[in-house]
């Protein structure tokens, strides 16, 4: 698996920089662009996996909060800057789909054909469902709904104020599970599971390489976003259906792949925690962050979704929440949560 | 109870057919028609119960989870054919609301008069607010709200992969429950239990019986949608009431009775199959089916409800969520269910 | 505490006589009446407590059960009498959003800071969770959806029956907790500390202060509810924004106090059952029963909110049957509600 990503990264970067110099063919170019930043993606994942082992559980429970959706922060900030507001929060609903559907259905079905009945912490699922309700119900919705009553300013006004309250209580959040109720809910045996782990790669080559995939994702990102419009014409394809599903899986590759890893081992509470933390990061963090970024440009970005962004979400939550509420998952499970960003899938290929 | 439904048959046949080659005040035709199926849909349920205790727990769950609502299915297509959309659609809602509110509500009501507090396997209870919640939630309110900027090609091809899609997980439901996790959630009383059955007739006369009631049921649903529009003028209802409240009774009055003696009875698991499994056959394997049969027909059939019937569904899905989440039943919680039911169909009624 | 309301109350009362003859100016008469309301409505629950300690569990959880928000009946009386029929609807929102977020979100909160992991009855928190989907996702939700495409005496007539539904399930749920299922499934220790409860004052005394005081709250809210157009103006408020926050805390504010002291001492069984206990009544009996009396005024109450009204009450329970689901509390439980109640603020105020 690291090889490929390496061949790729050593491949793509180079091919990325002068396809773009030599203003090669829009749809070859997004794709080159789309297959690299794949395989930039699982370096600062292994990077910032490597740094939080180093730093120790609280900074290193901090850095994976942060940088662990930053390839999206950074496709976003572009996209942002181009003026796509609309691209940005069809991906952003697409990663939250994605984590919660894809992922998380993944993990279970996959997990689930080789074990009968898998469990994972019933009070983190919990924890996680609370967080999931307040973000996408309460945080998302009241937007939503109060903005059809309002001007624009006050629309704005309203955005930028829940962006603040979603990202300090993502921060103690972070307070609560890494300092004050660290262990308090867990079982002894996940416990002790961590303490063997030895970090990939030590601070200083972890923080080269971090660095450095950062800044060929910013690179690139900056010139995938102006492919969307010709692709999505090529394709017949909505700019909807680019944000939500292609983005969206690009952004989110390597998570997707180590969750259903996790699961195939039978460590459910580290696939859980990388579905649902996933989407609580992009709900909680990268997007009221974006809302704010986006008011150091001219088309400023408030916190209210389409409809059938929406919607999906809501549904999808309200879903995930009543599936994991028991602390198990199993095939048919997995297979539900599937069928629910199958039948998205279409509904947004067809918008 | 056997004997009436014999006698009722005996007279509702053949008055239904002299009635009809007679034309009979319509009013007249209604009620007996009514009658008529109420006591048909009894027969059928006793010979697929027959056949399936004959074939064995697969093939019988099988066949009863795709009979157990022939009758709906049978009294639908007619419909259909007849182009009475909207009654479909409204007397699938009216199932949907039966089962959930009216014979889960009767049930859970009865049987907590006679017992304090009643217990039902928390594992079925669970794995069904999953399907419901998918089939409501997520199946149900999509297409509604992405057909809200779809014309109506899309919509139709958004509702037919989303039939498709509610089938297969329909039958991986029955895969998941009849081969590769029967008996895992359940517990050792209630395994025993089962053994005993006997079938009530052999193979050959329930396969008879079935086949007479079926073709007794198709003649008399095919006259019975027609005099829907006249007995709505004629009482001042709506179309919508008619399908919501009388062909939803009509349809299910067999298995209400049977819910609810179970309940009585204290085996508050097939009692809570019966309410729960027949609501999951409806929106899963009857409505899908329906969507796909109308494509024969002049008149398509979307999976786009009104706003009224789904929010009632959703609204009766999320209620029932709550309420079984515990595994436990008593009569307030039996009222509440009820309360539901009545708020509903006085809504009906004035709509 | 007492101390501070005494003095309140007799500085309070006398004032608001005098300013309301006097014709001082409104912004002043507004403060002191609502000043002398939150003292008065401390006098009326320690009246209402004593009277049902002296009273028995039965008739003493009734009285608890119908005057425990009588302040917002009375004041909401006259805010009917007056037409202002869209702040009562607003108040109740307001109280409903308060006891739930606010009240719980508190004594979850500072509880927690104290207490690690906090404890409640899971069998009455799974209780009120159905009555809370019952009330406010189906029997408001039911209206608001149907309403929009009815006749405003079809819609009368729905919310009428509606109404009279929530308050027989309400007295059902009395009479369930009280009578039928008393201490089924209340866990030992909590059934012996109600033993020792004393009255705080005899029966004679109890019955006149509750007497007095509902006087004095009647006067000085019949004059309250003519100085919200002037207050609203003056700050820039809504009239919207009156009702949802002021109005609802300034009638709730002594059971605010109670509960966070509960918590604070780790009663949490008592703190939860103010806070959900009082958004039920408000719910199921205060909003049923005003409906009911706007019959008798020119301008009549139908059981429609505003959308925002409506949508924050949904996702408020939706957030809360999730959080209370497991039985336990901790201080960011507690700042989840909180930070869903100030989203909820900052989009009233701006509406």
């Amino acid at each position: 698996m690291g090889k490929i990503f390496m061949l790729l990264t050593f491949i793509g970067v180079p091919l990325s920089v002068i396809g773009t110099l030599m203003h090669w063919p829009t749809m070859i170019l997004f794709i080159v662009y789309c297959i690299t930043i794949i395989a930039l993606a699982s370096y600062m994942g292994r990077a910032t996996e490597s740094l939080a082992i180093v730093a120790g559980p609280r900074i290193g429970g901090l850095l994976n909060a942060t940088f662990g959706n930053a390839v999206e922060l950074i496709i976003s900030v572009f996209a942002l800057k181009a003026g796509l507001v609309g691209v940005v929060l069809a991906s952003l609903t697409g990663s939250v789909l994605g984590n919660l559907l894809l992922v998380a259905g993944l993990s279970f079905f996959i997990g689930g054909l080789k074990f009968k009945r898998q469990a994972f912490n019933v009070h983190d699922a919990r924890h996680n469902s609370g967080l999931l309700m307040f973000a996408v119900i309460v945080a998302f919705v009241i937007p939503e709904v109060f903005s059809m009553e309002m001007n624009d300013t006050k629309t704005l006004t309203l955005s930028i104020g829940i962006s603040v309250i979603l990202i300090l209580l993502y921060l103690a959040a972070l307070f609560f599970k890494l300092v004050t109720h660290r262990g308090v809910y867990q079982s002894e045996k996940s416990g002790t599971a961590h303490h063997e782990e030895e970090p990939e790669w030590g601070k200083g080559k972890a923080i080269g390489v971090l660095l450095a995939a950062t800044l060929a994702v910013a690179y690139i990102s900056e010139n995938l976003v102006h492919t969307f419009e010709y692709v999505a014409e090529s394709f017949g394809w909505s700019e909807l259906f680019i944000g939500v599903i292609i983005v969206a899986i690009v952004g989110n590759a390597a998570e997707h792949a180590s969750a259903i890893l996790m699961a195939y081992k039978n460590k459910m509470d580290i696939a859980v925690e990388i579905a649902i933390g996933s989407t609580l990061q992009i709900a909680m963090f990268v997007l009221p962050v974006l809302v704010l970024i986006s008011l150091l440009f001219t088309e400023t970005m408030p916190l209210v979704f389409t409809m059938p962004e929406l919607i999906a979400m809501v549904t999808s939550v309200l879903l995930m929440v009543v599936i994991s509420n028991d602390g198990e998952s199993n095939w048919f499970e997995g297979l539900t949560l599937l069928a629910a960003y199958l039948i998205m899938g279409i509904g947004f290929f067809l918008l």
